[in-house]
């Protein structure tokens, strides 16, 4: 596992989710020296390097740090639907899943969802949903995407289906949003740049902390003038803090050592899913740092190998009555999967 | 045609909508006639008396007049989606489709969709898309279908359907709403009893002024203690009008005298159907007074058929680039079933 | 009292609101002969009529009918203030005391209040409380004023603070709506033209229902680009009615027959503020219709005075623990005030 | 001034807010050692000691950290007025003027203000605007007062009139909150205890990154029940952070280290008052870290006398066209204050 400074041995493997990484010692001694300033000034030098760096990773204008990719995501999502007018999203998307309704609550978006089938969308069903601007029907604005998708098995849309949707975007005249908590998967597994994601979306969400291992933060990725618009709603959503370099420094550390490595969390995953082939409840191909399962049929539920995998120092995800999911990151060595490896398909027998 | 007191001869065959129909002779006596006082007040003795009514004939304890059917449905809404909860409805719902959004805007109430089939829905899809209330996603508190199906092509549920989504709301402690505008036809078309529907909905909403000819004015139906709440949110919608009776006194004679003749519009629809049987246009059965129309590889699109159909007198909606539908109601009669039912054909000839 | 077609003789003296009023005879004539169309599709000439007819007596290009004062306040605002913006009204206005928080809940509209003075603003106070845009600061975009003042016991703002007020919104670049719910009351009291008032405010509601008697409607007035937008925020507020020319008959017959003789109304009001000089609780002097009652230090607080007046047949309204009012309309002649001189004075016998 | 780590010498002096403080070596080598875990998860220790313990300082049964002052406010705000209903606080509140009007956007507050009156609020005031709970007037719920006052030049609320204030609440059944950002300075001015202060408020927000000196972070103080509930929203306004303990250990450190030397803050604040005190230009006393200057009728207004003082090498904030301040806080130190003592009278000699 990674070199914590505090914390003692972890007794347990966990793999409810890679938002649990704690900063590794390099990655403290970058935010206890990095440079600050008041950023709700703009005067975070820390912060502002960061901002650039990531708008230029995706080759757009600007980008603005927020606290969590929860209100990345609200605030993108509010650059590109006026109040009362449409999203389109799938059913099992995060912004209309996890995000305590904010798109509705506090952007006042109307949203109509496809089913969930997470990567594997197709954007024929997106664009038959599609209305116009018409006298009181409630036209749509915009499409949000999940790359990977969380619900959806950390799956990768593919690039093909990508750029189709971005011309069923284009024609009718909507923006396309990616929810990009973890593109860098999307990135690592299938080798598209991250310019080449950028380029097909009006705005991006991008988290530090759930792959990346910084403790806190995300980004929204857009235009110079969104951005600009952004900063008014991060405030008002009350995501200005001041000098909150701290935790950009975490993020700059984080882009800098800990994107590459992400292919060890996708190598590890791959192990978990192969000791898990013979029980019959994996719910889907493994493409990055998530397993999922779907225990229909076995004997335990989604709860009750929960509470067995806890006996045994293993930590998962329950999502449903019959699904759960483990993912693997940062905190997780070979050892720790070796142990999951070994735990969960005993417990799993059927 | 009805009898109009003024207007002189139409010379157009509208079958827009059922939305289209004017007042009666006879329902205009009634308004005249009305008795009425200040409904803010709860005052209008003819409010009160079909408020009364209408919550009897769904077996109710109380329903409260509202200008529109759009507001009796939101508020209905509002009164079973607490602000930021969820939702679930179909894809061309009224409630996410025609009412600028106001769920969202104004109930800040999160919204996901299942896919657009009308009538035809499958209670097994909706159960698998409900979320249990949790730490931070956004917990389903209500189901929403349309009874008949304005978008569906005027499709009615079936009974057995409508139980088994009770059951499953019941099942996941969810709240049921009926967006009844058109509810009368269900009833007409399939003999079921107002009662027997009033009992498997929480709220219901519904209309005078679409099939049953009234100039204005919805209903929402339920509990005394929700319909307490909702005159409260009328109030903040802007529902609130004083002497209102002179539009309840025609709700009250459209119960009484277009009711049963509803079937007279169902049989004209049917022949319009008939009429254009063999024009390949029909985009599904015909259940009650709308004729769905799919124009999808025929010459004329949509906007095409609707102005060469104006040329020759007949009128008809546009609902998407290659979509279309025919109403009947109770300002067409037979005569300007025969016009239509000559025209149209013509018109669509391949 | 007005010759009513229905209701009997009315036992009481209704000095609770100009609300209560009836339809008269003539009214509902105009009512039942009213040519009518669907108003959601622009058809319904009557109201076509009717909204140029204010547009024009305001000299405004457009205007909308609206069911309620409430809803044509609250489209209103929602033009001209937009989400998390700051509207500036006084302490005691109606939009932010009795349309149920719609401006904040349905507009997300920020408001700050200057005290309730009623028509006795201070432009200079108002003028110290405007905020510039600037980076997080809520920006004010408009002020609103009542004309005339219903919690300010009916008081008319003079015309020189109104123009000083326009010159305070122009120099700051603010919008400047006028809730003119009874604005007919001023330019009858005061004899301002409509025309003048017009030319002050960049929106205003007007209200048919309150004095001038019809029984429900009110319009929002404006420049064609805002009363085409004010078309979808009505339907979003559920306001968009089909067949409405049956009420806005009534608005214009009310707009013929019963403006002027709202002099007949103050001068009642004057009489039964002069009937009540002695009893030492008239709250200020009666401008308009409203007769303001302060009953603190009195031996009756508002609810046992409304209940003893009940008992005598008077019914007025409880503002507050120690406040009243009596409003006269069109319902009550010169024989109710009479009855109402006689009995309160008598009831409020220190 | 404080010894930091990083930052050069800053050539100037900045009086704008004591948000630009920068984390001290002590704060930062805190921040390195502190033990962190996944807060969403309610398991990071260090952010769970800081709640622990600022509970306990006023005597609450919970807290809750948040990424800011201002979403601690609105979550507090939320928690105590319905969608809908009604807040009073004064025209100049941090709450209405600087947090870009989430309340109403986000919470669907509705807002009415007494006069800006800073500290010296009156208790009877604020009385006599409270409404009760009605039919469909906009029922009052909460009352907000800030402490000390940002805009009120740092004045402190006596505790007399706070449990005045108090008494009117709980006669009226409101809730009480306290925006209480700098309620530090008012404990440290006038000794109050912190616990004094708590018991008079049904919630509070706390800051830890004004005077205090922490790089991030408020809390929001309540009951357990409020807490749980702020929890979810704290979520739905994308404040859920993770390994946050690392924000939460500057805290703790700032909570121990910077608390009562807040008294140096405002014995400078005091010297350059005195400084000023020749020139006409203070706009009150200077009770705490808040120097506000009224420039009206000086030759230099708000933004002359920014722009010559920065040139100077003093940086102060402008608040209006003719007011402005100046903050002192743990980054300015005796030689600072020299310096701006001597510069500033200079600059503004009539």
């Amino acid at each position: 596992m990674a070199d914590h400074p505090t914390g003692g041995d972890a007794p347990l493997v966990d793999l409810r989710s890679d938002t649990v990484t704690r900063p590794t010692v390099g990655m403290r001694a970058a935010m206890a020296a990095a440079e600050v300033g008041d950023d709700v000034y703009g005067e975070d030098p820390t912060v502002n390097a960061l901002e650039a760096e990531v708008a230029a990773l995706f080759g757009h204008e600007a980008a603005l740090f927020a606290p969590t990719g929860s209100m990345a995501n609200q605030i993108a999502l509010q650059l590109v639907v006026p109040p009362g007018d449409e999203l389109l999203c799938d059913a099992d998307a995060h912004v209309v899943t996890y995000e305590v309704g904010a798109a509705a609550a506090y952007g006042a978006i109307s949203s109509r969802t496809w089913p969930a089938v997470g990567a594997d969308l197709d954007p024929g069903v997106v664009e038959a949903m599609i209305r116009p601007d018409g006298y009181f029907a409630v036209p749509t604005r915009a499409i949000a995407v999940e790359q990977t998708h969380n619900r959806g098995g950390g799956g990768v849309i593919p690039l093909p289906t990508l750029r189709e949707l971005r011309r069923v975007a284009d024609t009718a005249g909507l923006a396309l949003h990616c929810d990009g908590a973890r593109i860098w998967h999307a990135h690592v597994a299938d080798g598209v740049p991250l310019q080449e994601y950028g380029a097909l979306f009006d705005t991006l969400s991008v988290c530090l902390s759930k792959g990346l291992g910084a403790p806190a933060g995300s980004l929204v990725v857009g235009s110079a003038a969104q951005i600009t618009r952004a900063r008014v709603l991060r405030k008002r959503m009350g995501g200005g803090m001041r000098q909150v370099g701290v935790l950009a420094a975490a993020g700059r550390y984080a882009l800098t050592h800990h994107l590459a490595r992400l292919a060890d969390d996708h190598a590890r995953a791959a192990r978990l899913a192969e000791a898990l082939a013979g029980s019959g409840v994996l719910a889907g191909p493994v493409r990055t740092n998530i397993v999922p399962l779907d225990l229909t049929g076995h004997r335990l539920d989604a709860r009750a190998l929960a509470t067995a995998a806890r006996a045994e120092g293993v930590l998962l995800s329950v999502l449903g009555p019959r699904t759960a999911r483990l993912v693997t990151h940062l905190d997780l060595d070979d050892a720790a999967i070796d142990h999951a490896s070994k735990i969960l398909p005993h417990l799993l027998t059927p």
